[in-house]
């Protein structure tokens, strides 16, 4: 088992990216926060099917947490993160210091209206321009040919490509099939706060999408699936349910109220199991 | 003399820098909004000598102007650019459209927070976003190693240089020293607004620029040496001065009100002769 090269400033970085290129090899990134679990694996396999060199970045970045959020209680273990990745065969794991990320003085945002307002958006106001600005940083660090992002975080996704696009960063971005437990719940390193009960009713979340799903491919209202979604997560225990949206794939425009046409949907689902809050989306379009 | 080769597309004009490159070839981009005067050639001349080929961007970007600004006035002639640029040697015009630089959906923006906000920003509350977003575009379309840009605009040259270290670009970025008239008049686009009574004027603005600094280097308190430069821009005709600062020369911060000690100051001016804003800086420290 290959362990990864662990480096961790931005010249280092930089020198295998140099080396690797002039042998003609091709570089994925894989940007994490670290608590590696299967579904960052299947990224990290992903990524070497469109690459010769995969570099994961792991970086808790403090700039897409608010004031009140987990930044410190966010799970931390660069050994068990090393050893997984060695697992795979990932070639260089960047793991940056804060003051490597943001020298001091460091006073650039990167915001992306529109796909970054709504949903995942409205609820925490700074968190996409956290997340463009380190990425915006990590692709230009790293000058990857490819970057990987699951569609676990479906918005993030979408903001990252209409960041890079509309900032030429010359990298392809692609996106990988969210990875799921046996009964379907999106694998997330914030499944691990769940009680055996609360894990046990999380099933409830990929089958009210699935049923909206079908319902929507079948030519029921849009506005009458989400509904009936919703029912769904609060029978089930859910607690409270922040959004059950379907909306447009790529630009996350709203869709709907009536039945969704030719239009290519996505549905998007955030509800909270006691004191976790689980996000979750998939495909959706006529039949 | 050699025609600058002008091409429209990111993708043309990356084909030029990837053969330089290939070649070993060092590239420099002077970014410009056309309306080419001797100022801008000195860029290029300055470009020359510390690159291998030399690209000029000339682009009227519309971001960086406000709905009731000159964007519709603003001085566009291309053939009489290119042959300036012919005339100096330049290898490469880049003069995309306005939807090669913003595609259809573009929305996203990149702010400076500091640097940006007192002086031009304070005025202009849209103005170095609009730069800070299209300066990176056109880094991140070139790739070039070395990018040149007038101190005449000082700030947005401190706002560039921030915004290129924060996105860890790897551009080297050189200010040129102001290119001035016989008379010390800093040369500008918009001095052919002025009329010839008033281009009489206009050598009280760095006349006042100089006395400020001088009485700041020979020990003046700040707030003193600023109020004499303001008065003597009145006793001249200016019909209003929007600022005469003296700030930190890197992060813009300000200075005094008392002797500016051991800082390395910049003093800053921006005034109107009749319905021209005309502005101006120079360096200014302890003797």
């Amino acid at each position: 088992m290959t362990q990864p090269t662990i480096v961790r400033t931005v010249a280092q970085m930089r020198e295998h990216v140099r080396a690797w290129k002039a042998a003609g090899q091709r570089v994925a990134l894989v940007p994490t926060m670290g608590a590696l679990h299967e579904g960052h694996l299947t990224l990290i396999r992903l990524a070497q099917e469109n690459a010769d060199r995969v570099i994961a970045s792991v970086f808790v970045n403090p700039k897409q947490f608010a004031p009140h959020e987990d930044f410190d209680a966010y799970p931390r273990g660069e050994a068990v993160d090393a050893e997984k990745l060695a697992s795979v065969g990932c070639d260089l794991m960047f793991a940056p210091n804060a003051s490597e990320m943001y020298a001091p003085g460091f006073s650039t945002l990167i915001t992306v209206s529109g796909v970054s307002e709504p949903l995942e958006g409205a609820a925490r106001p700074q968190f996409f321009g956290g997340v463009a600005t380190v990425v915006a940083k990590l692709f230009i660090q790293s000058q990857a040919d490819v970057a990987v992002f699951g569609e676990k975080d479906y918005q993030q996704l979408q903001v990252v490509k209409r960041m890079a696009r509309d900032l030429d960063i010359p990298i392809e971005i692609i996106g990988a099939p969210t990875a799921r437990a046996e009964d379907g719940l999106a694998l997330s390193s914030r499944n691990a706060y769940l009680s055996a009960e609360e894990r046990a009713a999380a099933v409830a979340l990929p089958d009210a999408m699935k049923a909206a799903a079908q319902a929507v491919a079948a030519g029921s209202r849009v506005d009458e699936a989400e509904a009936i979604a919703v029912e769904a997560l609060k029978a089930a225990g859910f607690r409270q349910v922040d959004y059950v949206e379907v909306r447009e794939a790529s630009d996350l425009s709203r869709l709907g109220p009536g039945p969704i046409g030719e239009a290519e949907g996505r549905i998007l689902v955030a509800a909270w199991l006691g004191g976790t809050r689980l996000i979750d989306n998939m495909a959706v379009g006529q039949a």
